[in-house]
């Protein structure tokens, strides 16, 4: 396997900065003052050609005249100067870049034209880089910071890569408060040289980084980042934002790093088939992600619920059962250890409610430690554990009263010992998440938040990040996704398809796109071709009564609408008479397919299409007049493996009417599994197909059966 | 029209605290406190029975002591002693009480007894009351505080009622922290006598509150409710969150406050009716509520997007459009006088994207003052108006440079006049949010606050609270519910129902209930009864053949798994081979309808619930067999008026299968809403109905006909 060239990247022994000087208020000086402040303690080196020092090191006027060829080298210059810099530092021997400097492919053909020079730049010295129109890099481990904004504190767990800069800078100060700490940060920029499933495979790779978060506005390279993804999801939990799905997402990612956006609903399934657990804003991004990178694995879904007050109690266990945790009642034996230390008229059998509660040590570590004991639950989550921030809160008014003692010897009076108090997740393997109205003003929350423990400024994100770890666990256990072997071309298939091309259709006509699918094993209806009334009457009698007698013509679509379709004949004369009719009403002398009449209430659809970035995908939804209407449909990108094939089946809305239902027999998983893998195999085997739709799929029995397909050609 | 309590108990002239004292970690004592020193210009009297002075005030006995009858009092004693309390200023002539002391109801049969002798005895004395077990009041505009903690600054613009004191309380620094501020806030408790739709209508007639939040765990008079709030969401927005739908959150409801929950579908109708906007978290009650009662209101769905940044501007685009908004690209003329003011790489087009910026009045006034006059958008989200806050970040690797300048030197060099910063959304009558990743101590989204801008910690924030006002905006300007005049009680569907009753059934058989839907107008088929083979084949031949042939029983429920549904029966023969075949199928001599047959492909479901707290609330949505696989069904509670009836119809996920569909005409919308408002009346008018199940209704060209029906007696 080639090796990431992230892990060079991100530690590199030496740095060089071009684009810093002495003015503190220009970004590259910001950005060199984070390598010099931060603690980075690799050797460091200013390039300027003016200058005799920057930032108090020794400036070197260029990349020739350095004492040695810096591992990395970061340019934060005008884009014009971009391409020579990166020749000369890759001559001297700098294996990595990280190019901060805009103005690049995102501003159209001359900055393209600009980037393609650099990456050719960069080739020729297998010099790898980040950018360019990237807001550099954070290693944690190693102090090293190459943002405009400081990093300080304990390294992190949390890896992050970001194809937006201001995710891994301007959030600096927002994720501190919160006490959430990145181990790496990546901000790829325009992915010229490597991108973010490079990022992704390194952070992946990275024992520092217990979880990853990705902020996603396109991938280019999809069938890799679903590759790279899936290993790193079996062991590690990842988390992304996808903001591309709207035109209006899509057209603003576009100015912003030129990057390519599909549909959300592609990128809902490419989650999915990843093993990904998707959030739609970036706190959810980041506090979710803290979350799974600093609380141990949820185990099972049972929660308790403890808390000083009844609102907010109920909040987190309506916002759990929506989420499919359960809040289940205590027995009778943990609730009698529970209620000497609650007021007898608060509630014991979870929520325990220790309504208004001047001791926070009660709520905060002997009942939470009570409840971990029991065995009756695998997370606990509790709103109210707060000293400090009521007492600052309250003081303007009981000051006097206190013989206006000061707020911080009043702050003293109620400073218990909290150096316990956040240790319960991992003394019980438990996740513990709080959620308080009190932020960093108060004890408990800063107590947490020292200790790994997250806290939510509202109930309902602490059970939202609860659940995170639930969606974790149901990623942990499902069954491993097995990249399946592709069969053979079909000659017969290529046969098919050869002949279209050579008599020039844009489309297969159905009797063809039918035989190309059995052709792959898909259950097609049987079908015969009949050119006249009287082969027609003689596959409907080697068919069986009653028939479906329909046009056949790779240049008709929508046959039932214009009276091409004759359903349920059940004679002879029916199928003569369907026959002329068919005749007369495409006023051409074509074929006609007559196929046996499949009986089913249930209509599935199937298909595929071709989106830039991941090439097929395959869908799978209801069917018949209700794929228009209901959209209740689910992507997957192609090959399927059967994992996937079978969770498309539970995927879909409708999924209740896949088993057994009024009386019909459970469609069978399996050979509907089989039908989707088998689909999602052709256009890999002929990238000729643009786009196939099975539609309807009836369900006869048990059975799938394809009762019409269109297969449209490049 | 009787005045609402809280007019009186919100603007005491005089208020009685029973249970302060002068331990000032004590509850009652603490919210004595707020009175006292949070600028309260009315009498303050405490009373109690030893101590001479509370908290500096001459302290009385008892109530009888008192210089006066106090317009108000807050008790905040034990259980046991609220009653006689109580009895004793009534008697005295005090009109209102705050009664803070939980272990009531909520607690149990004891608890619920001693509440009804309380509500008696207030009933005698003519003293109306909020609680027991509720947290008090804030009036801004009177600075009148009755909860534990402080308020201060100036008067707000959001009325806030709740059935958790928890959120007028403990909140008040989380929101004073994001410049939310209340006009009124009411706990409501237990909700023993007055209760949140009082406070609802106090709110909606309240001229300082801006905009309505509310916190509901369950409502207990349904019809009340709506009418209430239909009336004031006309012209005042009103925001709510329901936490009491799911199991988990009923029951910890329940132990709450006792209150009584109801399905969250019941709830997602309700608030429609009613005209409120729903959401899902404490947050956004909140923060929606405050811009919507701070914000001029939205005009039209086009948002302008100013950013700093890519990403962050990326977000707002993307969760603009998935709400409803949209990011509509700007004209050439306005790019080119925004193109001066930013760089020149950067993106002028909507998002306008002015990258790394260190003078945020050209984010923050410039642009936007631009745009605003431009006319091209009805409201402008930013992000990224920042200055204070990224200098303290900042300042420890900068501090040298500068000379080692101190924070406040440097921070008074970036010191904006930002007087007319937040000026813009009165200046041009035009929604303004913020987002920004910096809080208090950047001195833009200070300012914004205290200007009421507001000001969200991320860009997906920003964006739905602009959609809240899109919400309320359609809200606005749907037609006006007009209340439904009830139809007189047909004496045929009376007679049918006596019948029923009188032979002690248990629910309607088809034939009996479809003749009651007639009665009153619905659509049914056209049936006939048929005791005897002969009947069934004169019936049939009088209905035209084909036909349906049906068993007929009030005690035969799953007719069709039980062979006792002969469909599309085409001859005399069919019929009568029909009836013998259900004769034998039933095993007794039960009748048979007969009934054309109905030909539309597509399927709809109607039917009747009742709940409590609501009564009767009509179901609508797809019908068949996709009633139990896709529930894509909606609520409201009857009688429906004509514009929730077409509402409903709008509801449904599949609402295009009702408009022109494949070929099949667009269904009747008048026809079908006049079935559900028909539907609605019967269980009013006939209150011994408990359910009604019309299922499936074809759509037969363009009009819905009811196939089968059920309807249960009490």
């Amino acid at each position: 396997m080639k090796k990431n060239p992230l892990h060079g990247l991100m530690t590199p022994a030496s740095v060089a900065v071009v684009g810093a000087n002495n003015n503190p208020m220009k970004m590259g000086t910001m950005q060199a003052l984070s390598i010099i402040k931060d603690g980075y303690r690799g050797r460091f080196y200013p390039v300027h050609p003016r200058e005799k020092t920057v930032l108090g090191h020794r400036a070197y006027p260029s990349a020739a005249d350095l004492p040695e060829a810096p591992d990395l080298v970061m340019l934060v210059v005008p884009p014009d100067q971009v391409n020579l810099l990166v020749d000369q530092f890759g001559s001297l021997g700098t294996r990595y870049a990280v190019i901060i400097t805009a103005g690049f492919r995102e501003t159209g053909e001359t900055g393209r034209r600009l980037e393609e020079e650099l990456k050719q730049t960069a080739a020729r010295h297998g010099l790898r880089f980040l950018g360019p129109n990237c807001m550099g890099i954070i290693n944690t481990q190693l102090a090293l910071n190459l943002t405009v904004l400081p990093v300080s504190g304990e390294p992190g767990l949390l890896g992050m890569a970001s194809q937006s800069g201001t995710y891994v800078t301007q959030t600096l100060s927002y994720l501190r408060k919160r006490g959430i700490r990145f181990s790496k940060a990546v901000s790829v920029g325009n992915e010229a040289d490597i991108n973010i499933v490079d990022a992704l495979e390194y952070l992946g790779e990275d024992e520092d980084s217990r979880a990853v978060a990705l902020y996603i506005e396109g991938i280019r390279d999809g069938a890799r980042f679903i590759e790279v993804a899936r290993k790193i999801t079996r062991h590690k939990p990842v988390i992304a934002q996808y903001v591309g799905g709207s035109a209006a997402g899509a057209r603003a990612g576009a100015s912003h790093t030129g990057s390519m956006a599909g549909p959300d609903y592609l990128y809902d399934g490419v989650f999915k088939q990843a093993g990904i657990i998707r959030v739609h804003s970036v706190e959810d991004l980041y506090s979710h992600g803290w979350a799974l990178a600093s609380l141990p694995p949820l185990r099972g879904k049972r929660i308790a619920v403890v808390t000083n007050s009844g609102g907010p109690g109920t909040a987190i266990a309506n916002t759990c059962d929506q989420e499919g945790l359960e809040v289940p009642g205590f027995s009778d034996a943990l609730q009698e250890k529970i209620r000497p230390l609650i007021p007898g008229h608060a509630a014991s059998g979870n929520p325990v409610d220790l309504t208004f509660h001047l001791d926070a040590q009660v709520i905060s570590t002997v009942i939470p430690g009570i409840i971990a004991e029991s065995g009756e639950v695998d997370g606990i989550i509790i709103h109210g554990a707060m000293s400090h921030g009521f007492m600052r809160d309250v003081y303007p008014h009981i000051k006097e009263m206190t013989g206006d003692i000061s707020l911080e010897s009043l702050l003293k009076r109620f400073e218990p010992d909290l150096t316990q108090t956040a240790s319960l997740p991992w003394q019980y393997n438990l996740p513990l998440v709080i959620s308080s109205f009190f932020d960093s003003e108060d004890n408990y929350t800063t107590a947490y938040r020292e200790r790994g423990v997250p806290v939510f400024d509202s109930p309902e994100k602490a059970a939202r990040a609860m659940a995170a770890l639930l969606r974790y666990k149901e990623i942990r256990e499902r069954e491993k996704a097995v990249l399946p072997i592709l069969p053979k071309r079909s000659t017969q298939a290529e046969a098919i398809l050869q002949e279209a091309a050579a008599r020039g259709q844009k489309a297969l006509d159905e009797y063809q796109a039918k035989k190309l699918l059995a052709a792959y094993g898909l259950p097609v209806t049987a079908d015969y071709l009949a050119k006249s009334a009287e082969e027609a009457q003689a596959a409907a009698e080697a068919v069986g009564y009653p028939v479906a007698v329909k046009a056949c013509s790779h240049e008709i679509l929508h046959k039932t609408e214009r009276g091409l379709v004759h359903l349920n004949c059940k004679s002879a004369e029916a199928v003569r008479a369907a026959f002329s009719a068919i005749r007369s009403a495409a006023g051409a002398a074509i074929p006609v397919i007559v196929s046996p009449m499949i009986r089913g209430e249930r209509e599935l659809t199937a298909g595929v299409t071709w989106f830039p970035g991941f090439g097929p995908a395959v869908l799978f939804g209801l069917g018949g007049v209700f794929t228009e209407a209901l959209r209740d449909v689910t992507f997957r990108v192609a090959p399927l493996c059967r994992e996937e094939a079978e969770e498309m089946q539970r995927d879909i809305r409708a999924a209740a009417l896949l088993g057994e239902f009024r009386g019909m027999p459970a469609v069978n998983k399996v050979k509907l599994a089989s039908l989707l893998e088998a689909l999602s195999y052709i256009p890999l085997l002929h990238p000729e197909i643009t786009e196939m739709d099975l539609n309807p799929i009836l369900v006869s029995g048990p059975d799938p059966v394809i009762v019409d397909a269109l297969v449209v050609l490049s």
